[in-house]
C-alpha cells in the first residue's frame, strides 16, 4: 500500500496528484488525453524519475484503449513520440516507453493488445514499488547510529510509483530509530524541497525543517549534518549520477566536511548507453523558472538566466550508490548490473 | 558622482530607493520619520552595509533636527536605540552610530547641534563614497587578465553610500577591459543578485547571466569562472568575514575548484572587538522569508525553517580582502587596520 499515490490509474483514467499545488492545495488531475498527459510531465505536475516512468507506460496504454482506429501501430508511434519529447534527462521515461514498446510488438496483432499493454503498465508500476521498498531495506546499512540526514529535491512516495527512493530510506531509517531530524533543502528553483519533501516528512511525522540551498553549507560546518542522501535521473556505467540542480554543490560540500554523500535510485535509472556523466544530456529550462515563483514576478524577464535542471556528480564524491540490489561501493562498474 | 543614489538627504528628508521593489519597480521612500527609516532598514527597503550605516547617521541628525524639544540628548538616545536594533550583524551601523554619538557628545552644548550632526551625517556619506572609489581602484590588482566573475547578493551603488565594493571593483575592472562576463547568484531568499546586481549590470552594459546559487557549483566545474568576489557585512580581526548567506558554500566550491575567492569591503566593516568568527552574532530572519516570495505563498508557513541572514567564511578561505587601504594578503591581522 503507497503513502501517497502521485499515479493511479482508475476506470480508464489516470489520477495525478497536481504536484505544483502542494503543500498548499491538494488538486488530483483526471483524464485519458495523452496531450493533458504529456503537459502534465512537461510542466511538472507529476515528476521524480520513476514517477514519470510509470505515468508514461499509463499513457501509451490509454492511447491505444481509447484508439477507435484500427492502426494501432500509428496510434501507438505517437503517443510514444510525444511522451518522449517530455523530458530528456529521466532515463526511467526511456525504460518504461521501451518496455512498452517490446510488448506492443510481441502483441500487435493480439485482439486483446490493448488490455495487454495496460497490464504491461499495470506491472511497471507494481516493479516500481517493489524496487522502492527493496531500496528502503538496503538503505539501512549506511545509518550506523541515529543520524541527522540533509536531502535535495524530492524523492518520496510521490516522486515514484512506491514509496520513493531516498526519502524512503530516510522514512524507514525513522520507523528503526535511526533518524533524529531532516534537513530539507528548499530545493531552487521548483522548491521540491520546501513543498513536497516538507509535505511528506510533515505527513509522515518525521522532524524536519527547509533551508535555503545554500544554507546546507552552514548546517555541515556546524557538525548539523551525519550524511546526505539524494535520489537520480540518470547514472552513467561509471557511476557519474545527474540529479537535481544543487545536488553536486552537495557532493563538494560533503567532500569538505567529510561527510558521507549518498544516491539511491533504482536500477533502471542506470543508462548502460552512456560510460561516463560527460555524455549525459542536460536539461535546460526556461528563464521564467527564476524570474517568477508561482506566477509572481521577481525580476526582469528579459535579464538573461542560467537554468539548468540537473547537475552531474563524479563517481569519486559518491560514498555508495543505494539500488533495490545492493548498496554498491566505489569504485563502481554498472555494467552489469 | 554616484550611479546610482540608494539614500539621498534632501530638504530636511530622507529620500530612499525602495529596493525590495527593483527592478520591477522604481519607487522612492521619502520621510522624515524615525519610525519610517528604521522600519526601511529592517525590511530592507535600504540594506547594503555600508548604505545602513549612511541612513543611520541621518536618521540621527534627521530625529534632532526635527525635534522641538529642547531636551536632545532624550530625543538622541531613542533614535539611537530605535536604530541600533534594526540589524544585528551589520557593522557598519554601529561605526555610524556611534560616530553620531561622539559628535553628539562633544557638541551637546553648542547652539547649532543640529546642524554639526546633519553636516557630520553628510561627511560619513562622503566618506563612505570615498572608500569605494578607492576599494574599485584597489581592487583591480586582482584581475591578471580578462576574466569572467561570479559574484553573491548584492554589493553595488545602492548598497552603499558611494557606488559599491565588490561590484564597484567589478565595474572598475570591466571599465578598463578586464571582465568578460558577469554570473550573479539569484541569493535565496530575497533575490539581491537577481533584482539588484542584474539591475545595476544590466544599466551599467556589462555583460551578464544570473543564476540560481546552487548553480555555481556547475558553473565553477565547467571552467567558466575565474574568480569570485562577495562583499561583507562584518570582518573579524582574523579575517573570518561574516556576508550573506551563501557565501561560505561559494568559498567552499572555490577552494575545492581551485578558483581564487575574494572579500571587498571598506575597513569601516571590520570589527576590532571580535577576535574570530566564532563572536559574530548572526541575525536569524522569520519563517515567511523561506514560505513566501512577494506575498505569493510557496509553501505552508507552519512548516519549520531555518532561515539565518548571514554566513562565516573563515580566512583560510579566502586569498585576499580588499579594502580602502589596500589588497589584504593572509594571514589577515586587522588589529592595527
Amino acid at each position: 500500500m503507497n503513502l501517497f499515490q502521485a499515479v493511479e490509474y482508475k476506470d480508464g483514467k489516470l489520477h495525478i496528484i497536481d504536484q505544483t499545488k502542494l503543500p498548499l492545495e491538494e488538486v488530483e488531475i483526471v483524464t485519458d488525453d495523452l496531450e493533458r498527459i504529456a503537459d502534465a510531465i512537461e510542466k511538472l505536475e507529476v515528476r521524480g524519475a520513476p514517477a514519470i516512468g510509470v505515468t508514461a507506460a499509463y499513457a501509451l496504454a490509454i492511447a491505444v484503449n481509447k484508439s477507435s482506429k484500427k492502426d494501432y501501430s500509428t496510434v501507438f508511434d505517437i503517443a510514444y513520440n510525444r511522451i518522449a519529447k517530455t523530458r530528456p534527462t529521466a532515463v526511467n521515461l526511456f525504460y518504461a516507453l521501451d518496455e512498452m514498446k517490446k510488448a506492443f510488438t510481441q502483441n500487435e496483432n493480439e485482439a486483446d493488445l490493448s488490455q495487454i499493454l495496460l497490464q504491461k503498465a499495470i506491472v511497471i508500476h507494481e516493479q516500481d514499488k517493489l524496487l522502492c521498498e527493496n531500496i528502503a531495506t538496503n538503505g539501512l546499512e549506511i545509518f550506523k547510529k541515529k543520524s541527522r540526514v540533509l536531502t535535495h529535491c524530492h524523492t518520496g512516495a510521490l516522486a515514484t510509483g512506491g514509496n520513493g527512493t531516498a526519502l524512503n530510506i530516510i522514512r524507514n531509517a525513522f520507523a528503526n530509530g535511526l533518524v533524529e531530524h531532516v534537513y530539507a533543502d528548499e530545493t531552487r528553483p521548483l522548491f521540491q524541497g520546501s513543498r513536497l519533501t516538507a509535505w511528506e516528512l510533515d505527513k509522515l511525522g518525521i522532524p524536519f525543517s527547509f533551508n535555503t540551498d545554500s544554507t546546507a553549507a552552514v548546517l555541515m560546518s556546524q557538525g548539523k549534518v551525519d550524511l546526505v542522501i539524494t535520489g537520480a535521473d540518470r547514472i552513467a556505467v561509471n557511476g557519474d549520477s545527474a540529479n537535481k540542480i544543487g545536488t553536486y554543490n552537495l557532493a563538494v560540500l560533503c567532500h569538505y566536511h567529510k561527510i558521507p554523500f549518498y544516491i539511491a535510485a533504482p536500477s533502471t535509472t542506470i543508462d548502460k548507453s552512456c560510460r561516463s556523466g560527460s555524455e549525459i544530456k542536460i536539461e535546460l529550462r526556461s528563464n521564467s523558472e527564476l524570474t517568477q515563483v508561482r506566477g509572481t514576478k521577481i525580476t526582469k524577464e528579459e535579464y538573461q538566466a542560467y537554468c539548468p535542471a540537473f547537475d552531474v556528480t563524479p563517481n569519486h564524491l559518491i560514498a555508495a550508490i543505494i539500488t533495490e540490489k545492493e548498496v554498491h561501493k566505489p569504485p563502481f562498474d554498472f555494467t552489469n548490473v
